[in-house]
Parts: C-alpha cells; structure tokens; sequence
C-alpha cells in the first residue's frame, strides 16, 4: 500500500466518523486510492419514493459521498461547489450498488470528478458529475465538526 | 381551491403514500399549485456530513422531492431525466429548511424546473435544477408501484 | 453612475477589446452593472445549425460571453469552471436576442450566476447557470492575453 | 462499412448541408460510427475570447456539434433538451482540437451523451455531457429546415 494510498484511507475514516448521512446509507468501502473510490450500499426501503423505486436524491447522495471522499483523498479539504446527476435506469429495493469516482480533471484550486453508479454486474444506473473547490487546509489536521 | 389546484394536491397526496424518503425527510406540504409547488423539512442528524452540515446528497433529495410534485402536479406521470444542484451556503442540524420549485419550461414532452432551497428567512442556499420526461401515464389513474 | 457600475463598464470594454468572439456575434451592451449585465445581438446565418435553428453552442457562447462580463464585473478575473444551459425554444435568424445574467450567489473564491437568453418580448428561449473560479488578480491591471 | 455506420455517414453529411455553423467552425469528419463519432476543427482568431484563448461557448459549440452527429446517427431526429460544460484547460489559437462523442445511455424517448474535447495527443481540454429528446421522425426523410 503506497502512502497516497494511506493517506486516501485515513481521509476516508476521518471523515466517515460523524458522516451520519453515509452511515445511514450503509456505506462500505471497496477501493481506496488517491482520486479515486469505489462504495458500496444496499438500497433500503426508506430510500424508495413514491414509485417504488429508488429516490433519485438517495442515488445522488451516494454518488455525492464517493465524490467526497475521492476529491478529499488528496489530503486537502474539498468542498462541493455543484453537482449534476443523469438517470439511466432504476434501482430497486434489496439491490447492492456500488458507486465509482474517478478525477477527470485536478487543478490547484478546483477539482472535477466523474461517479458511475451501477449494480454488481457493473450496469450504469446514474451518471454523477461534480466539482470541488480544493481548500489549503488539511483533513487530517483539522477538528471536521465546526 | 381551483381544478388544477386540487390535481395538484390529489397527486401530492397519492405520490408520498409510498414514497417512503420523502417520508423519512420529514417532509410536509406548504404550497401545492399546477406546477409550483413549497415543501418544509427539518435538518436532522441522519442528514449531516463528516463536516457536520447536511450532506449535499439529502440538499438535492428534498429539492429532487419538491421537483417531483411539481413536475407531476399537472396529472402525467413525469421522470427525472436529469438535475443538478449548485451549493451557496451549509445547513446545520435542527435548521428549518424550504424547497420551492417552479416550471422554468413545459414542453409536450419534457420540462424544466428550478428548485432553490432556503431558510425561513427566504436566504436560498441551494439552487436545483432539473429537467422530466412526461409520459402519457395518468397518475392518478396508476398504481405507482410496478 | 456608481463607482462600481464604472468598474463593471470599464471591465467589459477592457474584455471586449480582443474578445474576437463577441465581437464576431456583434454583441452590445445594453447594461453593465456590478454582477448584472444585459448584452443584445442578431442571429445570422453563420449561427444556424443544420435544422436551420440556431446552433445551442451559439446560444451557450452569448449566453457564456454575458456570465463573463457579470461574473468579472467586480474587477478580479474571473475564470469559468463549468456551465450547462437548458432548451425551451429555438431561435431564427434575424432574430434579435437579450442576454441577461445575474449573480446567484457571490463567495470569495467562488460565484455562480444564471444567464436567460430571451427575445425582445421577454419571452426565454435558453436557461444557463455557470460557475467562476475567482483568481486575486485585477482586470484593469492586468495585460489580458498571455 | 456496415449499415448501421452508413446510416450514420449518411445522417451526418445531410445535417452539415445547411449547418452554416459548423460550417464555419471548420468541423471536419474523422469517425462516424451508430452513437458514435470523431470530429476536428482548428481554433481560429474569431473563436477567442477577450484572454485569447478559446471562447467556453465556441468550446461548447463544438461538442454540441459533435453531440448532435452522434445522437441523430441512429436516425431519429434528436433534439437537444440539455448539455454542460466543464473546463479543464484552454485552446489557443491554431490548436487542432478533436470532438469524441459516445452514447452513456440510449432510451426510446431520451439518450444521454459524452463528449470529450481533446487535443491531437488526446489531453482533455472540455468535458461535455448532454441529453436529447428522440422524436419519432427520420432524419433522411425530412426537409430539416422548417
């Protein structure tokens, strides 16, 4: 394990540690690395709306969180400026999905990342496309809860 | 109470029986219209990010909530293409938070809408947009859970 | 006239100087204010696409060119990070079309604006929403093009 | 050849008949395959903006191009509903930029597209993601300027 790959990992459990929202979804991880992510999570019945299938904001949440956790994996705190999400098919309850970031694109002050959303089988449910803006202050040196 | 008025308040009504997120948001009716409509909800800690404010995830589900009614408020059924969500500020824990959407656009077969997210005071800290498919469905005449 | 709607005027010259492109779609002021601005051109038909409408990219670059003026308007360069337009109508050629842009939301190193491009009636045909970087450096102290 | 790509050629080539600006953008052919394609121009001085490099909307004008070869390669006519736009780096003038196009997701009624602008070395400049509404009607078969 090289030490961006560390660093990517004590960024993530620091940042897990009060993420309540994440630890509702049920989020687990699968891949650590610098820039990029793998998660995991089940689709729960408090997560469907009104048509029986997964809430859109539920995929967008879970996208969001890998998103989080791959941009702040550099080390540097980064905060969402905005966020997009296309929706190509629907996830129903009990399914397992996984949620991938990945950098498309790190400059000094502002990040991009692309997060696919699919099923085991590695089908894309939803297309997630963010910023962040790249702070100078250290996730690991920082209280998180101010 | 117009016609139109009271289709929009019939599809609220019929959408959130099952929709079982917007139920665990907490989310309560203010305004129900042909095509505009506000909803409430109160920040809670199952909502908050490793940065204690609300996950950017939940900001864009109540808004994604508040699109949704107000997209099928005309009677078709309509599904989220696609929505993106700028963030302004951070919302904290016990914050009482409105989520306003209006028709941008209605086509025959797609529309657009624009959701801001504010405090009681009107201060907007998200702005959400997203465009539908509107299908030829009734949703009244549905059972939504196929 | 404020001092600060002489800056956003003094800012749009400045940029409009070598801006070959605005210049090419024969933009014109209308209103230059700090974070609010309303440019005018014509369609022509090197504007059109091949439904004999005009080209989105062309309805983004007008659009683009006002989230530019507004969005540097404050005097500190301002530099694009992304930017996405919806489509409600299409416009012909010989039509004239307004462009107006306003600041959402204003941070110190970020800003985001919406852009509506309508035409002379009011009537919006095209809904941007874009992002800026917001660097230190000046406009008016600044040579432009290295 | 297989069919399915001459039906792309084939669409491409009566869509550039009056695309006057495409035309004018110098967009030339480099791949034109179902869902599918690989277009090329040169920056020119009329593309930059007023920090000499590349326009954002010229940049998005020439995805969209390629966006739009690529959504009606199937036959359908498509129409945009909306595209975004994220700046990695800038063009300069006299750069040969490359437009790629591929589908993420293709419904009955709506499909989703990439388009990746890159330099000849293939380093990203732009990422464009956009989605089109499929009408019933034929490209081949229609006058395409009313």
């Amino acid at each position: 394990m090289s030490d961006k790959d560390k660093l990517a990992a004590a960024v993530f459990h620091k940042m897990m540690e009060k993420d309540f929202c994440s630890q509702w979804m049920g989020i687990e991880p699968i891949l650590l690395e610098e820039g990029h992510c793998k998660i995991k999570m089940t689709v729960k019945r408090e997560m469907l709306n009104g048509y029986s299938i997964m809430h859109g904001g539920i995929a967008f949440a879970f996208a969001d969180s890998a998103f989080a956790f791959a941009s702040n994996s550099y080390g540097r705190i980064a905060v969402s400026i905005n966020g997009s999400m296309s929706y190509a098919r629907s996830a129903k309850e009990g399914e397992v999905l996984i949620a991938e970031a990945k950098a498309l694109n790190v400059n000094y002050k502002t990040a991009d990342f692309d997060v696919n959303v699919m099923n085991e089988a590695g089908e894309i449910y939803y297309f997630f496309r963010g910023t962040v803006y790249r702070s100078s202050k250290e996730v690991l040196e920082q209280s998180l809860d101010q």
